[in-house]
């Protein structure tokens, strides 16, 4: 592809991770403000996003891109972050093996908008949403969205939530014939925690190496798994913020926590990768919930 | 070695191992009963360790052993863990390799015992013990006790707990001609967070692959790092569990132990060895903390 071509694609995905950063920004923003309560008597007023832009610098030393953070910490969300990340190198050479067309040639830029909720509220479900567009000597999409209810008695693929989260999910899949049977088993495989032979949710999708003929049409299915995520999970806060919880829910919620908590460092590749390759711990581990109980 | 030799060395480690986990028992017990508070609003009556035996299958479905459980929840120790194991069986190929002895004959034999308390009070530190014998085709000795004071204030090598422990630590080195200096590096380049650049706590010793010509004086080494980290812990319990702390310190503290779990979870060895091969969750994994922030 001539480079013209491909500078072009990387300025229109970063751009729209941006866009899909700042709708979430004004979703959620909206949802703090209009969500009747009840609060955790921790929180206060309606909660609004901290933005922190951050740089990386290579590990070769040379200037490695950055990004921007997001972190809201309100009285409907106790934590949420919302991040982009726009970052350019080489992979040392024991990863480059690991990535698809780095071995040729190690130099990489990778874009992307990572989004992680914790409602205070035990009823309302953690959310996690990630979209990226990572260039080697190859070019792909991945990414995906997951939903997590933090209750036992919701956390099942009966519960409405679950029924809307998927039909959102297989709703972007469809608009761009994505194979959304496809998605949603590796998004069940990829979010499965092994040493307790147990789902980390309800599911959703998950995709990667997404490289078909036709780029334009891979960034529209990316875009709407944005777009759709963000929609069916405000509709998912807005149907559960109003609910009273009891100290028990919230325990469960605690507990729960814990296998957010062991998954993300056992087994999450962006957050082990992350981590031991120096990339931005602030920004990484924003996704840990606020509070976590493992009693 | 004659089988008869392996077998009654099998059985004195496996028998000193229970006796140090009694031990600490009695101790800790000890200090729950005498220790003034304050308390946390959270704990009532004193302490006691709840015992509860587990087996373990090994990988092909044979028996595999098993272990003695113990935590305590009280109101000196949020939570504290002193558990015993006695296990064997055979080594999946995948794991054979990254195990002395094991490539040629894959059956092993380990016991153990390991400790980690959880003080409520953020003055006192945490603390962890463990030590262990393990037979492949070789057969050796690890272990070490390390400490991490949970305030920014009190985790430095200037304090008297920091130097007390380290003393501790040197004395049962010395006592067994075994290399302090050595053990003591070990333990800093072992506990190292190394996504944040910083050591998990003070540090203290960590050995292993211990196979010297005298098995007796191997023994007899391991059995004083357990015997001097019981001693010299409780004396750091006891004199840090009056001291009244803030709801400052109590965050501070919270913070601090999901570091402990970003280790635990990120870089401990036998946490994610023991995950990985269908070792027994709720012993791994009641190290972890009981409450945690990540705020």
């Amino acid at each position: 592809m001539a480079n013209a071509d491909i500078a072009q694609r990387k300025a229109m995905a970063a751009d729209w991770f941006a866009q899909a950063q700042q709708r979430l920004i004004d979703e959620m923003e909206r949802i703090e403000r209009d969500c009747p309560g009840p609060f955790s008597p921790e929180a206060a007023a309606p909660g609004r996003f901290e933005l922190k832009d951050w740089k990386r610098t290579n590990h070769d030393g040379a200037e490695g891109g950055g990004g921007r953070m997001a972190i809201l910490r309100g009285r409907v969300f106790e934590k949420m972050g919302a991040h982009t990340s726009v970052v350019q190198g080489t992979f040392a050479p024991e990863f480059a093996k690991q990535i698809p067309g780095a071995e040729e040639d190690p130099r990489f830029w990778a874009a992307g908008v990572s989004v992680i909720a914790h409602p205070w509220n035990p009823t309302v479900p953690t959310a996690h949403m990630n979209t990226r567009f990572v260039v080697t000597s190859k070019a792909w999409f991945g990414g995906g969205g997951d939903l997590t209810p933090v209750l036992d008695r919701r956390r099942n693929q009966e519960d409405l939530d679950s029924q809307a989260f998927h039909a959102a999910m297989r709703g972007a899949c469809e608009r761009h014939a994505a194979p959304y049977d496809k998605y949603k088993a590796w998004c069940d495989e990829y979010f499965w925690l092994k040493h307790r032979n147990e789902p980390r949710g309800i599911g959703g999708i998950f995709y990667d190496y997404l490289e078909g003929a036709d780029w334009d049409a891979d960034f529209a299915f990316t875009r709407d798994v944005g777009t759709s995520f963000t929609r069916a999970y405000a509709d998912i806060v807005a149907a559960n913020c109003a609910q009273p919880w009891s100290e028990a829910d919230r325990e469960e919620q605690l507990v729960r926590r814990g296998r957010y908590v062991e998954y993300n460092l056992l087994y999450d590749r962006g957050t082990i990768f992350g981590l031991k390759t120096g990339g931005n711990v602030d920004s990484i581990l924003s996704s840990m919930p606020p509070t976590v109980r493992w009693p």
